[in-house]
This record gives structure tokens, C-alpha cells and sequence, in this order.
């Protein structure tokens, strides 16, 4: 009986420390964990504003891993880090107190090797083709008129861009499947 | 001589057909095809605005192929699909003639199989929390605080998915590697 004990410890201080060694090696940096409780010492005076029902980020976060694939939370992780590299830009231009403004550079450095290497995708582009088409006026005549004009070419493009997709996947299935075989 | 000629023919046959093939499976259905052309007849009498250089759908489709990822297309086609949604909603509204309502919403329903059938859930639901984060205002004091506030946490989980991105590579690599040696 002794010895099942022991096993069961035994296998739970390993789940413990390999979960905190996964956790530990997501932590902060620690000059970076300081430039932020600084930054958030000199903006946020303990207002209720920031402890309401509604993040900004997490939220997303939250969903991001429970509902999206791989590519889809890079491209989401990538637009996030934009989002981020806004807000902080619009900051250190706003601000007039040097120190404030280089802990800010300081924390966006930090942000930018982390989107480098973990998010190299092109949200940033991304975000002007999706507001041109978003700022297309449906009501005007000659926009309706070459939407009209441009559709079969936009159809089959859409469709072969499909039909390469679903190719790929049955390639790559196909793959699987013969690397399991041998 | 002869033989090698043949050969040549041979493979550039295979790839025209099968080129072709693509290309055919990505044609645009024989109703659909006539429906588009009886709107182009209604709506475009041959004016130059059509033919001046600046095609509405088009450009940003060429860039898409050469420029963006897979997830990164599937998003921005999304986008453009609802595009054309609302313009031709706006057309099918602003109609007088029966007909011609009836050619769109037939036309609508093509472009509503193509985008279920090409753009599955996970396309929306990323296309919202894209136009989410994108919509957010940098200059908004509550929204820069609390930015700053979940900034902690955004970094740890942005790393440990890329740990655990990372991780997940290595083992697939080492099984990868197992598998050809066996």
C-alpha cells in the first residue's frame, strides 16, 4: 500500500514540475516584469475602469486556444501583438515623460522579437486589404458594376484556391498514413 | 530522337490536362455563368468606368496568392465574400425589376455555398476577433490601461504556446526520424 503511495507522489511531483517547467519557461523576462509594473504604477491609479467585466485582450486569448487551429492562433497572436504595437506607439508619442517613454520603447522590444519569431505572418497587411474592402461603398453604381464585372474570375479563383487546399490535405493525409503503415 | 520527342509531348499533355483539369474544376457553374451574364447585360453598357485600371476585387486576389499564408487567405477571401454580399443585397433591394432580384439572389446563393463550403466556422469566427482587435482605438486612455494591465499575461501565454508549438515539432520531428529508421 506504502509503495502505491509512493508512486502516485511520485508521478504527481512529476506532472507538478514538468506543468510549472512548461508554465516557469512562459514567465516574464524580469527586467521586462519591471518596466511593466512601473508602466502600470504611473497609468493606472487603482480605477475601477480597468477591473470591470471587459479585457481586451484575455477574452480573445481565452478563446484563442479553446477554438482555433495552430495557423489560425498565429495569425490571431500576430494581430494581437499589432494591436499591441498600436497602443503602446500611441503612448510613447503621447507621453511627456522621458523615463515613461523609454520604458515603453523598452517593453515594445520585447513585443517585437517576440511577434518576430513566433508570429512572422503578414497581419499587418492582412489589416489593409481587409479595411479596403470594408470601406467599399456598396451603394455606388461603379463599384457594384465592376464587382459584377470581376465576379467569375473572383469565383474560380475562390474555388481553385478550395481545390488546391483539399489536394494538400490529401496529400498530406495520404503521407500520414503511409509514414504509419511502414 | 523520335522516342524523346514523344516522351516531351507525353509529360506536356499530362500537365496541360491536368493544369486544364484545375483550372476546369474551378470553372464557374453553367446557371451561375448565365445569371452573371444577364446582370453584366442589365447593368454594364459597356462604359469605360469598367475598363479603367482600377478592378475593386481583383487586385487585392492577386496579392493574396502571392503574399499570404493559408489561414492568412481563407480570411481575407471570407472578407471578400461578404463584400460582395453586401453589394449585391444593397442591388437585390434597390431593384425594381423582378427579374433582375431574382438573377442576384440566385447569384447570392452561389457565393453563400462557396463561402460555407470554403470558409468553415473557424474563418468567421477568427474574421470576428480580427475586426475586433482591429477596431480597437489606440488613443483610448481605459483601453491603454487596461492593455498595459493584461500585458503580463498576454506575454506568458503568447511563449507558452510557442513552447508548446515548439515541443510539439520536436516530437513530431523525433517520430518522423524514428519512422525512417524503422
Amino acid at each position: 500500500m506504502i509503495a502505491q503511495n509512493m508512486t502516485i507522489f511520485f508521478w504527481g511531483v512529476c506532472l507538478l514540475t514538468s506543468g510549472w517547467a512548461t508554465y516557469s519557461e512562459a514567465s516574464v523576462p524580469e527586467n521586462l516584469d519591471k518596466s511593466i509594473d512601473e508602466l502600470k504604477a504611473y497609468y493606472i491609479k487603482d480605477d475601477h475602469e480597468i477591473h470591470n467585466a471587459h479585457p481586451v485582450f484575455l477574452r480573445v486569448l481565452k478563446d484563442l486556444k479553446v477554438n482555433l487551429e495552430e495557423p489560425e492562433q498565429n495569425l490571431l497572436m500576430s494581430i494581437i501583438m499589432d494591436t499591441y504595437s498600436r497602443i503602446f506607439t500611441r503612448m510613447e508619442n503621447d507621453s511627456l515623460d522621458e523615463a515613461t517613454k523609454e520604458r515603453i520603447a523598452h517593453v515594445q522590444e520585447h513585443l517585437k522579437k517576440l511577434r518576430e519569431n513566433y508570429f512572422p505572418g503578414k497581419s499587418a497587411e492582412l489589416k489593409t486589404y481587409a479595411e479596403t474592402l470594408w470601406a467599399i461603398k456598396e451603394d455606388d453604381p461603379v463599384i457594384q458594376r465592376k464587382a459584377l464585372f470581376e465576379l467569375k474570375r473572383v469565383y474560380r479563383e475562390a474555388t481553385l484556391l478550395k481545390n488546391l487546399k483539399n489536394k494538400e490535405r490529401r496529400r498530406r493525409q495520404a503521407k500520414n498514413t503511409k509514414n504509419l503503415k511502414s
